[in-house]
């Protein structure tokens, strides 16, 4: 069996699902690549996490065709596969429906940021696509929804925005490996929550929420204070 | 003991609902029938959880008269039974006070079918049925809750949208049998929270929920994804 | 050492209030009371839940005098014996700083009666009491707490609405025994959430909260198929 | 190893912030000073919570440098250090990016005292801070919150008041030791949900929120009997 610590890594990423209050039954999914191989490592479609193993994930390639495995991939591999594709900085996909983030697709709105949480990982709003068209529904959804998501981004880096909200649908993230998109899968729910009520209180004091957005400067701050040359929290590593 | 296998289906269903944080103290109840011998399994009446076994659950004909055990079946036995007689194409019911969704059939509101959460198990919304007229709550209350129902689901396909709201009441799901009757019972809560949020986000931004709605086709699509024919999802079992 | 059973119990039932997600630290109690030795048991003030015992327990008489026990009673304790005093037909109360109703007590509202729920086991609303004055406050303030709930009670049976909010503080409860005083706090907070969310959806659609109120008839036949002769809820016992 | 029990306290209360749900992943960090030594004991930058031991907490001087320690002190180590220089009857600071108080400090609102939940603990609201310049944030980003802090509470005595919003970012609590200072996180996190829910339920019944403020008498009686030579809450330990 190939790629044994890729699946080691993608399945442990799927298991920290559930175990962060992210996926309720089947309704998420992570994968990582491997970029020498040209290969990454996604949950089998609709398998129970209890029942999950590495050995039960599905190799594919980066067209998202199965190399190893008995079972379907994920019905969102075209997805997984095209931001694969489209951003060589990427090594990790995460996609799940969980509650408030999805709340904000499902209204077609961008996160704003509203303060330091959201800035130590996004270098501004948490993006919300644009709506699939029928076309594009109902020749080849899955894949795209990667183009939708690919095409929303332009100009922009997905290694300072990781992650966004798909209309009508919910959150993907991104990351280095599977497990930092699922840490960024997570500061979107937890992000969401406080954004949220973040407008609810603004709006019961009659206040603007435009008025509740962080300073850029701020923006600045927080995320280059993790991120980049001159970054200094943490240990270094 | 009859039936021993489908008493411990019921069973089983019964203690998925407060694990899955549906139901607090004895405020549910699930059960499933067997078509050939035209009798269902039920949870007793004010029983707790923790003092349920397959054995004390109470199986009853489709008129919902005891067929076999010593407790009182759920009063809300008359509703199950009315419903495994209209619908051939159901085998399992549940009823909960599952906060989010009580919260909509409290506002006599049916849940808009804002994404794809919802889409991948109801082909629309999840429907608020008309509230009881004093004549039908006062003579056979819990039979008329079942008829209100069905009445309400005419020229529906109970399987294409397995729930509806009571009004002033609560969550009704089914499914083919007990289990996924509990599953769509978590749909039902999960949906419920989503589309809450999504409302009160639109709300927020001075946007109108009717543009938040699912486009029909991405309905379409996510629920024939998962059902019928074409269905793509999962491992073909 | 007296009253063991009645320690025991007392004992139980405040241990069930973290339990049941009612209570951090030490944010709440629970008492019973024995009617033929004009005792009651009540928890000790500001001790944290895992240490409390059966064994320390406090015993006071009906005017709220330590009887029994080493440490300083609950600093509501002259609120439970008002209330033992006043209404011979309960038999344990509960105080919780429970979130949901508490946002109904600080707002100073009643929680309407919006369904079955409520109406399982309130006869009518969960009526908010008037604020206290700042003489009451100043003089005897939790003796007072209890003067007022009853005040607020006149001509209605503290049976039928088991529990009330006291305005800027929380919620109340009582019962047959500490135990169902409790199992009243958790019904009290599972409907707050659910009032809460009906009104928040009632206004996204802009529909009056007024017409989403139950039906009396509703009420009537809800409440009384769990209580009084007539009753045919659980296993008649 | 210097300063052993105070390093088991710090790493107690650092501890206990996921325990109450303040904190997932790092966010969040709680210290400890000797007043004698002129040091205090703070969490490492970024290490997880299941990598944490009292051995590897970090020792400061009250200039923020470190004095003993193989990692780096959190980010947020100049903040407590300028509030214990600032403020000889603090023995212990906490910050976390708890979702609802997070809410508050977004929508730079200071939390109303509505209740007694809230005057127990803080005699007034939750302060929410000035936001800083881009001057501050850029020259001396955590120094400067602190400063911020002190400034906001001239002329109020931050015992009395153990906690503030900082705008755009999230709480900070103190006490007479670490854990006190997670106690009053805590209850910041849970009158932040409850005063956000009473000023929904105000909205929603088209209620001045203003209405609901918690009386100055009432703020007086629960705030005294906890505090100062009168209070009666307790043991009297």
């Amino acid at each position: 069996m190939m790629l044994k610590e890729l699946r080691e890594r993608a399945y442990e990423a799927n298991m920290d699902l559930p175990k962060h209050g992210l996926v309720v039954f089947t309704w998420g999914n992570a994968s990582e690549v491997d970029r020498d191989k040209g290969l990454f490592v996604i949950k089998p479609s609709g398998v129970d996490y209890d029942e999950l193993s590495p050995e039960n994930m599905v190799v594919c390639d980066l067209d998202g065709t199965v190399v190893e495995g008995d079972l379907n991939p994920s019905s969102d591999t075209p997805t997984h596969a095209y931001l694969y594709r489209a951003w060589d900085s990427i090594g990790g996909v995460v996609h799940t429906h969980s509650a408030a983030a999805v709340a904000w697709a499902q209204a077609g709105r961008s996160i704003p940021c509203y303060g330091t949480t959201q800035a130590d990982y996004f270098y501004g709003e948490v993006p919300c696509m644009r709506g699939l068209t029928q076309e594009e529904i109902e020749e080849a959804y899955e894949l795209d929804t990667g183009k939708v998501i690919v095409e929303g981004f332009a100009g922009t880096d997905p290694v300072a925005q990781p992650g966004c909200l798909v209309r009508n649908h919910g959150p993907f993230s991104w990351g280095k490996d599977a497990a930092q998109a699922v840490y960024h899968a997570v500061v979107i729910e937890e992000i969401a929550k406080m954004a949220r009520d973040t407008e609810l209180l603004c709006g019961a004091a009659d206040k603007s929420a435009a008025d509740a957005l962080a300073p850029q400067y701020l923006l600045d701050k927080h995320y280059l204070r993790k991120h980049g040359p001159h970054a200094y929290y943490g240990q270094g590593k």
